[in-house]
């Protein structure tokens, strides 16, 4: 009997029509022309990845499915009449040289495209090509490994009509927008602008976030360097702990929202004592409190390790920071959780008037921005070629306002969309890995 | 109306009886019983992790699941009375110490168990006690990070008599094996012992390879790091290619039987011209070969980055290396194919006469074990931390002859025998990666 | 004619007399028996090292003169009767563990002596016996390139005569101490002690300092290193000002008296805009003011880099830092000064209503014990293979109270009691190191 | 009593007269007059750095005195009609980015010089300026880290007049040379070719070599970073041997006539069993003989780790090499070292019959140009600062035909005369590092 098709929800793609008249397009895109084994080494647009991989004998939900990313055989844009440009948006992350040397790479080798622009300043850049250049083997050469972003960035909105007067006045139909939560939904804003005008300009985005916070992937490109970076600072503090007597390593991780480099770099460091997250709710004082169990580390085990997230006073209760003042965009409400944190359990410890906690010495690392300004592993490296390779190809093979990304270790493309209205991820206090945390930490739960 | 469940084929795992008395194992384990959030995180045993996850409209294959791994509520060993061993087999992988260290960490941290042995010198160590040391705070706090095994391995087959012997001469109830599928097949030799003998002693297993060759799962521990480096020395040949005007730069990269390293390296430096592995099939001479291409890339672009694995020469055609001395593990068929490449594509553009190749000059780089006999980054380390947490989990809670291993990103057990009786995963000359690799070297098929 | 001798001032150590009965010494130590090449490569006790080697016409000092350091021929203590120890004190410096590894090989490979014991806790362990491990070949081999001290270290003053006592009821004649300037008083005060007590242990000192503020001595071992950490520190903040288009970006590193990290760091990375050291002083307000000077460089050039030392609120006049909590050491008068820069520069920038400032941003990195919990690199590790085997070359020549550094790139043997009394070696403001902070940043002098 | 001045000899440097009118020059160099503090920090004239600084009772030798190199308070050249170009040849070295990029800064931004031309493919480009590149901000500003020379090296000979004549063409009066001493011989005949024409051009040389073997100064750039990569490939190969049983670790080190590379990193590493250097003579055979010390070493202390220069061939006697092919530089005389050593010992201890011997292994590493194709290191990074700034400070106060280095870790400068007709700086085997190599060791001399 011939097995039966699972039931599966599609995540569909928006994709320009095939042209009426396809006769200037490639029967097969310039890469795979040349040679005979490269042929066959397209996706057939059927082919599509599975999200939901855990079941269990009670439950069978109808798994969602995406449509996997790579090349097509036919293309639905023309390389001859493709005019591209690549922007890079928000704070920093490990592999945006790479992302847009490879983006450039792939248009201009894979597929002969002749221009590629690249934006400076992010948004704000594509708003006038005065902060446009061309790109060319000279200029980007040597970019593919640099930390930061040769074409700079920005925060803000910008306004989307003259933006799509801009692209046109420059003809450009393609654009690719590597860039967080933010720049995805501000690419899905020029996509909307373009509809209204119906103008045809492909947008394509590649999600970027050290915090891994972003839904619908597995993983973004430069959280692995991040968390390199971060197992190096915790090793640091470590090695402090291990040759004093009694001393407590606090180690402040990048992560306003989300713990998940916090959780990462813990667990592969594997000897973290208490780890603080914004996703946790947590208190300082009584008996289950904090403080009363550091007090039963620092006298029972002597060395102790804490990683805290930056922005783990979101759950502290009970408590507040001292304003140390604002920092420049705004947040005021929370001070430093990790000077915060040090002076507390210092002077927590102190007040305590017990003899092995006479001799307390307090390490404190804050490695703040060396975990994102730094230059890629090979880990991001590869994701950041997949990624952007297969971004180029959706786009020439006329899929529109899709990000691409990795579900279960596969590229697949997303709508920009559902990037864009899917809650941010954050650290499941219920899920495997802060289980693991748990397991590890034996922390109580800091509630009274 | 329910959604109707999904057919599956599960692999099941040998696990022991629920003791008849089973008052003197604890309801949770220990590391679940201090804190109320740590109450419920443990898995179901009917939880399981599908692995075929690619599908298309026209197939729809019963997709095969594991069994995920993690704690369990119940324990079917009991923490008073298990007395365990560990030991590191074969050649050296990044995050072997990593995994002593958290296997030790977890049975007497998370467990409370007693005795815990490393056993020194690998499946020779199992032969005496005399190469036992019991493992202490004191001897193994340190070792996480460093690179190599402090436990020492070796190679070669062992008697399984005398091994199942002087476990039992030991008390040892538990044997934890870090290693290749040699070293799976022994662990199944011995545990098919010790049910000749009728004796209850649980096995199970890390999978460890740089080459990233053990089939079922998605990647080993120590494979990401290996890439790491092999990535610098392609950019430290990139480099000098850069620098001079017509110059080739060779890398060659450890991979016997198997291309993951070479091809994960190249894919992720983005610029490799031509990638040669043992899967693939190619002749130097001819209008189509090797060299004839070499001069095309010498010529044209003058820069050129080759990146060889050191097996690649199993799959020359009318060509052979010249001897060049045996080497200790007796393999004399296959001398150096970096070196051998080097010299026949000198002088080949030489004899060419050529005025364009006139100055060429070669730059061969061989990091050979500085690919291996080092830190892990923190993807291995984070890997090394779940496997072998998760492999105790699954010993104490019964099961039996299991490894454990990453299957599409989650930890699942899988039986030794389907590790050993499951063919070496190759690269797939028909797979993504190769095809990633034809898209960015554009290279022929090598082939006349 | 026979060239005349130069005038020179000897700076002359301590040396234990020949023994009257010399038999049971060796005619040439251990080491230099073997090989007939070897034999001669010892020091005369005449060759010396002169210090001052910059010299004008005018002037012509009587230049100082070092005792070279190295093996001797003949020794003065009997290797069969030596029994040592070695303590690492204070705070961590990259190459403490190089530094043990290296005395007691010295000791065991090259002279045969037997006994060698790791004190640990520093000056702590010295008092009682109970904290010290005898080393031996298998708790010591893997820890010469491991962070931290596994000696582990502590901070103190300790009672003399229990330490004396506790040195000769374990028979110990030969004490390695590693460690700052403090340190040195600790053994110099060891060494009076035993003189009053007329006991013959010989005394010897390794001097230790991220810091370089070590007088006499060229640099001390650790150095370089933390120089390593604080170049990728401001690397970092340097590609987070490249990619935004105001922004300044503010590195903070250690050191509390001394600004040679902050000074060597910046030099090294090159691109530096403003330096500010303990050693100077500097006025935030006024037209020549720091805060004056930052609005300047961003308007101007937009991208600015600010190095900082941790103790530079020491020269600062007219502002106060706001207290930020005391810590553990009780240093309470200046808080956090990259912090405070950080606020300042901020509000001062916000305050002046200019267009061009009113995207500003700013980054701050603060690295702290990164820079020195870290792995020595090689000009380390080199330079603690050089001062600990010419200590314990010292040592068996009879040389007592003495101290092993390098001057002017060859190591010499000082005087313990000279390193005491000799003032801390500051950054010169007059100094050429300095004078090319100036050429590089071109700054005021931050004087009104 | 006035002390006597004591004698010397001055090594004395070129120099173009003050011009007659001098009113076009700077009282103050640019740079020397925003800051009151600055004022001062240039050098006198007369201020000397002695060279030779050991010294004994018996011997009292004229020491060699250099010019302290560093800024002049006059200039003889007018930065407003200086035109400058910078060239890099012969093979790559850490920091020759860091070169370029700091010569260019300090002639633009520390005198105002206006054009500064970077020469492509090193003397090849100098011949015609179709090869250059007008240096900017943009095309320079993140080039000082990168790995390589982004202008490019090349070898060989050129015709001298034709270089000078493109210098005129060019109105380029200020060269600035980066290179070995076969560079400096061509710096020195470009300004011999000048002097004949009457041509007013200076010439000035950085020194670069990993190998370190240029005489007169202390260490060259990029020595230290090779050093560093060095002490990894050991370390890597130490863990491979302590890993298993009876293994044998080899290190092939860059070093075609020198061994200063495999002296330095075997001493910073501490634990090397054995050294061979091009300066050395050995033997394999015979009773003190290599081969017959591996043999003793692998059967007492079953580890052990040789490092080898890989032109240390060169003084092996009674052995030849295998001819494994000609590299392209024709060097055909020896084979690889590191290949033909394993292959020997292998045989040998094969041939021995021994059990201790049965299960050799020996690990093989060859970084070759991983030593050099890499990012130059901080003492790297400041030593050229401090070259290249010197050398721009030479060159404007009139300066000629002279290379900047360290003497006694202070910037002196040397006539390029001096550099090209002084021996090569070979290791010393009667020296200090080479007698440190031998107590480390401890091996024989190898002759029979």
């Amino acid at each position: 009997m011939e097995p039966k098709k699972q039931p599966q929800t599609l995540v569909e793609i928006e994709r320009w029509d095939l042209p009426s008249d396809s006769s200037n397009l490639s029967v097969l895109p310039p890469f795979l022309q040349k040679n005979p084994s490269n042929a066959s080494s397209y996706w057939q647009d059927e082919i599509t990845v599975q999200k939901d991989i855990l079941s269990s004998n009670k439950n069978a939900l109808i798994p969602q499915h995406f449509i996997k990313a790579g090349p097509r055989k036919v293309l639905r844009k023309n390389p001859d009449e493709t005019v591209a440009c690549i922007l890079t948006c928000g704070g920093l992350c490990p592999g945006l040289n790479t992302c847009v040397y490879n983006i450039y790479h792939t248009l201009k080798h894979f597929y002969k495209v002749k221009t590629v622009y690249g934006v400076t300043h992010g948004y704000l850049g594509l708003t006038d090509s005065k902060y446009w250049i061309e790109l060319n083997e000279t200029n980007i050469y040597d970019k593919f490994n640099q930390p930061g972003t040769f074409l700079q960035t920005s925060r803000g909105k910008r306004d989307m009509p003259t933006i799509v007067k801009n692209l046109v006045n420059n003809s450009v139909n393609s654009v690719f927008v590597i860039g967080g939560e933010g720049s995805h939904a501000g690419a899905l804003a020029i996509s909307k602008e373009l509809a209204k005008e119906n103008i045809k300009v492909s947008v394509a985005a590649i999600p970027k976030t050290i915090d891994n916070d972003i839904p619908v992937i597995d993983q973004s490109f430069g959280h692995q360097t991040s968390v390199d970076v971060a197992l190096t600072a915790i090793h640091n503090v470590y090695s402090e702990v291990q040759s004093i007597d009694c001393c407590l390593g606090i180690v402040k991780l990048m992560g306003r929202d989300t713990g998940h480099i916090t959780v990462n770099a813990s667990l592969a460091f594997g000897r973290v004592d208490v780890v603080l997250i914004p996703e946790m709710t947590f208190e300082l004082d009584g008996p289950n409190g904090l403080l009363e169990h550091m007090v039963h580390l620092l006298t029972t085990q002597k060395k102790v390790v804490l990683v805290v997230a930056e922005g783990a006073a979101k759950g502290m209760k009970g408590s507040v920071l001292k304003d140390e003042g604002k920092d420049q965009s705004g947040n005021t409400k929370f001070g430093d959780i990790g000077l915060f944190l040090k002076n507390s359990i210092n002077s927590y410890c102190k007040a305590k008037n017990d003899d092995r906690l006479s001799e307390l010495n307090i390490k404190y690392i804050d490695p703040s921005y060396m975990l994102r300004a730094t230059v890629p592993n090979s880990y991001d490296r590869r994701m950041c070629f997949d990624l952007t390779t297969d971004s180029v190809h959706g786009m020439m093979a006329g899929f529109n306002n899709f990000s691409t990304g990795i579900v279960n270790g596969k590229s697949v493309y997303i709508p920009l969309k559902m990037i864009c209205e899917t809650i941010r991820k954050d650290v499941d206090l219920n899920g495997e890995s802060f289980s693991r945390v748990l397991q590890m930490t034996q922390q109580p739960n800091f509630i009274n």
